[in-house]
C-alpha cells in the first residue's frame, strides 16, 4: 500500500506524513491531490477565529469533544494555523498538549500549520490540508485562525461556517481586532463567560451586531451570540447545535455551493497568480528584471513605470 | 496649487488627502506617486512589530516624541497598519488619541491604515503612502503593524530597521507569535518594563536569541536587547541611539542598499502579479472561468487541473 491508500485505511502516521508533503506542495503531495480530490466535498469546514487570548484553541479541542459524543458522530479534524514559527518548533508543541487532550480518540485528528514558510503560502497549504482531510472521510474539518492578519482571516472566511470568538477583558488593540472581524461571523461566541465583565462583552457586541450592514443575499441567517467556557465544558453543545443549524440553513438556501464556488474559484486564481508570475520571470530575464530594480533604486523611473516597462513587450 | 503642491508646502490637510488618494488606488493617487517618486529615499523607515498588548502605540508616540526633540531633528511619521475595521472607525479613532499626544509639532504626522479593504492589498498601500510620507520630507518613517499575520510581519521587513517589541505577562497565544517574529528583529525591545516578571521576559528572550541562525551576510550585527517603558518615557532614548546605530552599520556594511533592493523587486513583482492576473482574466473570459470552477464543484477534475486547463491556451 502507498502513503494515500495508507491514509484512507485511517493509518495516522501515514495520514501525518501525507498530509506534511501536500503542506510543502512536493510533486508526492501534489499527485497525492489530485488524486483525492474526488472524494471531497462532503465535509462540513468550520472556521474559527478571534484575537489572541480569547481560547480559541481550548474552544476548538471541547466542540471536537462535543460533536464526537453526537449519535452517528462525524469523525472531526481541528487544522489550527498557527502564528508562530517552524524554528522554534511552537506549533508541534501546541500539537502535543491537545494530542494529550482529545487521546484515545481515533476519529479526531489534529493538524498545526506554521503561518511562514509554507511554500505557496499558507492560503494554499491550508485548504490543500483540507482538502485531504475531507477526502479522508472527516466530516467535520475546524479551521483556528488567529483573527488579526488579512490573510489569516481570509482563510476563515474560506469556511462554510464562521464562528468568530470573543472574550471579556482583553485589552484595547485586541478590542480594534475584533471589531475588523465581526463582519464574517456566522456565529459569535463569548468565551471564557466565567469571567467578570462578560455582561459588558455581551452588551457591546450585540450592539455591534446590529451596526453591521447586512449582506446581500444573505439576509435570513441573524448570527447567532452564544456565551460559553471552554475550560469549564459550559455551553460547547449550544454552539455545536448552531453549527448544525447554520449549515441547514446553507443548504436549504443554495447558500453551500455559493460558498464552495467562491473557495473554489478563489483557489484556482491564486493558483493562476502563482504560476503567471513564474512564466513570466522566466520571460522576462533575471538581467532585464535586477535593471529596472536598479533604475527605480536610482530614483530614473517610479516602480508604476518599472512595470509598465517590464510588462511592454 | 494642486494637492502635490499643497502637501509639498506642508499643508497637513492636505497632505491627509493626498495619502487617501494614494491608499484609494485612484488615479490621482497613481499620478501623484509617479510625480513625487524621483523624490524618495531619503527616509529611515523603521518598522515596529509586536504581538497585541506590547504597547507598540505608546512606543511609537514616545519615540516619535524623542526624535523629534534630537538635534536638527527629522521630520517624522508613524504609519499604523490597524487590523480594525473601516467600517467601524477603530482607525480613525485611534489617529485622534494619538494626535492629541503629539499635537501642536507640525513636524510630527500620524496615519492608520485599515488592514482590509485597500484596494490592491494593504502592502501595496502601506508601500505607497510611506512613499509620499517620503518624498514629503519626513526623514524617518515609523510603520507600527501587529505581528500576527503573514502580510503584517512582511510588512515590517520593508523596512530600513525592525523594531520587535514584546512585554512581560503576556498570554500563551501570545509567546507564540513572538517566537515567530523574533527572526526578523535588528533591535529587540521589551517595553512595560515596570511590570513584574520583566526579568523573566529579558532572560527568555535572550536565550530565544541566541537559538536564531545568523541570517547570512549580515553576521555582524547583533540585535541589542533593551528594555523600556513607553508610559513612563523610560529606555526610549536608547531605542532612538540603537535605531540611529543600525542606519549607521547598514548603510557602512552597504546593506541600505540591500534592503531598499529587495523591497522594490517585492513591490514590482506584486504590481506585476496584479496586472498578469487582471490580463490573464480578460483574455480567458468569465464564462469559461465559471465553467472550469463548476466542474471543479461537480469533482469532475481538480483545482490543479482546472488551472492547467485554463493555463493551456
Amino acid at each position: 500500500m502507498d502513503l494515500v491508500e495508507r491514509a484512507l485505511a485511517g493509518e495516522r502516521l501515514a495520514i501525518a506524513r501525507l498530509l506534511t508533503q501536500v503542506e510543502n506542495n512536493t510533486l508526492l503531495g501534489q499527485e497525492a491531490l489530485q488524486r483525492l480530490y474526488s472524494r471531497t466535498g462532503n465535509a462540513h469546514i468550520v472556521g474559527l477565529t478571534g484575537a489572541p487570548g480569547t481560547g480559541k484553541s481550548s474552544l476548538a479541542n471541547q466542540l471536537a469533544k462535543v460533536l464526537r459524543s453526537t449519535p452517528n458522530a462525524h469523525k472531526v479534524a481541528i487544522v489550527a494555523v498557527d502564528p508562530s514559527s517552524p524554528f522554534t518548533g511552537g506549533a508541534l508543541l501546541g500539537d502535543r498538549v491537545r494530542m494529550r487532550d482529545l487521546a484515545g480518540d481515533p476519529g479526531v485528528f489534529v493538524r498545526s500549520m506554521a503561518s511562514r514558510g509554507a511554500l505557496g503560502g499558507i492560503a494554499r497549504a491550508t485548504s490543500a490540508v483540507v482538502q485531504v482531510l475531507d477526502a479522508l472521510g472527516f466530516g467535520i474539518i475546524l479551521v483556528e485562525t488567529v483573527g488579526t492578519g488579512q490573510s489569516e482571516v481570509e482563510i476563515a472566511r474560506l469556511a462554510h461556517t464562521v464562528i468568530v470568538v470573543d472574550a471579556p477583558g482583553l485589552g484595547d488593540d485586541v478590542q480594534a481586532i475584533k471589531a475588523g472581524i465581526l463582519e464574517i461571523a456566522d456565529i459569535l461566541v463569548v468565551n471564557k463567560a466565567d469571567l467578570p465583565g462578560v455582561e459588558n462583552t455581551l452588551r457591546a457586541l450585540s450592539l455591534m451586531l446590529e451596526m453591521i450592514p447586512q449582506a446581500q443575499g444573505e439576509t435570513n441567517w441573524k448570527p447567532p451570540l452564544l456565551r460559553a467556557s471552554a475550560v469549564n465544558g459550559e455551553g460547547i453543545e449550544e454552539i455545536v447545535q448552531a453549527i448544525f443549524r447554520h449549515g441547514e440553513y446553507l443548504r436549504n438556501h443554495s447558500l453551500w455551493t455559493t460558498r464552495e464556488k467562491y473557495r473554489v474559484l478563489t483557489e484556482i486564481l491564486e493558483r493562476v497568480q502563482e504560476t503567471l508570475l513564474e512564466q513570466w520571470k522566466h520571460t522576462v530575464g533575471e538581467a532585464r528584471l535586477n535593471e529596472m530594480v536598479n533604475n527605480v533604486l536610482k530614483r530614473e523611473i517610479s516602480p508604476a513605470e518599472a512595470v509598465k516597462r517590464l510588462m511592454e513587450r
